[in-house]
């Protein structure tokens, strides 16, 4: 049995939702099939603010499997994300009005930190339940990547973590209304591909060797 | 109160499953808000039989309101199709084999028919109820072309029916699973979009004086 | 021997160039290989005046060719285009600040009009000189439609134009520059292109009987 | 005086060409215009032998920058690379038929590098000269990847290399002709994209402070 933090973001970038924090919060209080506590919690759209409202998270929920979630407005499929880099390069301006350009997240930190989920089972399994799934090369460069990069951080040097990573999801149908030619999810298969992922997350040991790779 | 014909395809192109007929065939026996009888039918994806079929379909119920679906692989949104043009150009085979090149649909017919249903307020009312929509300028030219060519054809000389017309949709999540980047659209979508068109179609008089253009 | 009128259009919505005319005014007081003479004009992107100067174009030039090109912001390929349809549906207003929504181009004209270019064999010219091309459906909604349906309304009634009409032609580099994740075509790419085109149209007798079709 | 390797690749994944190689080997025996010296190679596309003969070449030519080059199909504009991961995953075989999954490049290596390159001066600069440019934040997981991290690698021991990085580039229009709806670019612009990078690499000091960054 583990505990699980799940996180989403609050809205951005003008959008009046976030689907990440939309499929998340409906988790709060459950359970995976094996026992494991689920808590829930959105994440402030901002550079440090949201790292340190995480890491209190962790703390306070002991959790030992944290999986945060956010927007990929554009993306058609579920993102199961491989690696977040030591780098902060804003194209627009974060919630609190801070647009960092190349700027370390740690300035001691490793250049980059490989997802501790098993990133192909995940998508192995969301694909096997009919969700479009992909492995993600990059996570950007904006606040969720300074999220998934700060909880890896943490993660390498507080043991009692022993799955962390970060998933990406489409917009929702409601939001795609406004972005001409974008794809979207709806809510329901976004419910579904959480609710597949933490079950693979609780029940997959080592994770499937299957390429997940990208030729460029 | 109208008679209502719906009409999905069998699949094609190596799919297992058409999401317009998956779709399509949750409707048999239903009514609208209205009272409007809905009769659905499955047509072949071969070109002139398809046709036929679809002919015998509209005589046998006397439908007065008729919507063909069909897939569009590929696209992200609801396509409320607003032009059907006299050609048939096929990039692949048809399920029967055939595969025409340049040929007119009929010998003596118009270059194109305009879709008679109300294609702009279904795509704004589509969007009102947070459904990805966007009239479309193209229907291709293969056998969705093929049928609303037909449909509109016939229902030149045929005035009993009122309102037709054609709506191409997304692949379902299942079929994206197999198209890398490919974006789809639930079940649930689906059926909640061709619900509103259908009432849309049925309450709607005039159609609504909203762009829907294309620049190129 | 032909007496060529090329035609490209003016910038538009918000673009400091046009590659058509940037094409197209290269190739002034030239001739083909088999000495058919070149004309070309600039167009200017308004509705209803666009077509006037077509028109006027082609009486002084005694043109028996003409063809008509625009730019398709964001096509990556040369699109040639096999249907102008009877409609003026605006997304944006003109250069004039004309906006028309679905307005008939001709009271009385045919719904659509087919090209009467030998569009698969440019499209299968253009590729085996390594130019990517294609055959379009659609030449949209706005004053490129508006011209390449006013040339064929005109040209049906009027029987000494024997070959007539579209090629949506993408951005330069130079405009690409600032439309992030936008194709390109290079200037010289374009040369070359409307120079097979032309060769093309004063050589090939019947079209090719090649496939240039869309599933939808 | 810097002294410089370009190197580009063997075709692969089907192509007939590679657009890196045939528009690196133009620059053989060429200098900047401050008199540094460019040296050119073709790298196998194959894992770990890519990596042996790249670090031949930079011992034999002594060259303290070093620029690879790759083809990225599908991608409209010039990407220069961020950042390499120590990972291979292979979506198809290499040119010697090898196909690793999650292996990383080197046990105890870094988990990434980033370019030492200037390349906010070089996207912006390409753009100041109207070609089409972008900072990307992933180089894949197959081999370009694959060389990208070995050269890093090699250059955070190796001090006498003051510059290294990597380039993706988009299919030759000769290419695109076999990819439907993919876009290209032509060798004059890869031509002048790749001069206009070295004379960047050789004048600029520190890099720009400009945003390159990506929301996801």
């Amino acid at each position: 049995m583990a505990t699980i933090l799940l996180t989403g973001f609050a809205p951005f970038n003008q959008e009046k939702t976030n689907p990440s924090w939309q499929a998340v919060k409906q988790f709060e209080g459950k359970a995976t099939q094996d026992g494991s506590q689920i808590h829930v919690a959105e994440l402030p759209c901002e550079f440090g603010r949201a790292n340190e409202v995480l890491i209190n998270l962790i703390q306070q929920t002991k959790a030992d499997t944290v999986i945060c979630l956010g927007q990929a407005g554009g993306r058609p499929e579920i993102s199961v994300e491989r690696v977040a880099i030591n780098i902060d390069d804003a194209r627009i301006p974060d919630n609190a009005g801070i647009q960092p350009i190349d700027q370390p997240i740690q300035a001691v930190g490793q250049n980059a930190y490989f997802s501790s989920l098993p990133i192909k089972a995940i998508v192995h399994n969301l694909r096997q339940n009919n969700i479009p799934a992909q492995v993600s090369q990059t996570a950007g460069t904006f606040v969720c990547n300074h999220v998934f990069y700060g909880l890896m951080h943490y993660a390498e040097t507080h043991h009692h973590i022993k799955r962390a990573g970060f998933i990406h999801i489409p917009y929702l149908p409601e939001q795609a209304v406004n972005h001409a030619g974008a794809p979207s999810m709806s809510l329901e298969t976004l419910l579904n591909s959480i609710k597949i992922t933490l079950e693979v997350c609780t029940k997959q040991g080592q994770d499937l060797a299957l390429t997940g790779g990208s030729l460029d």
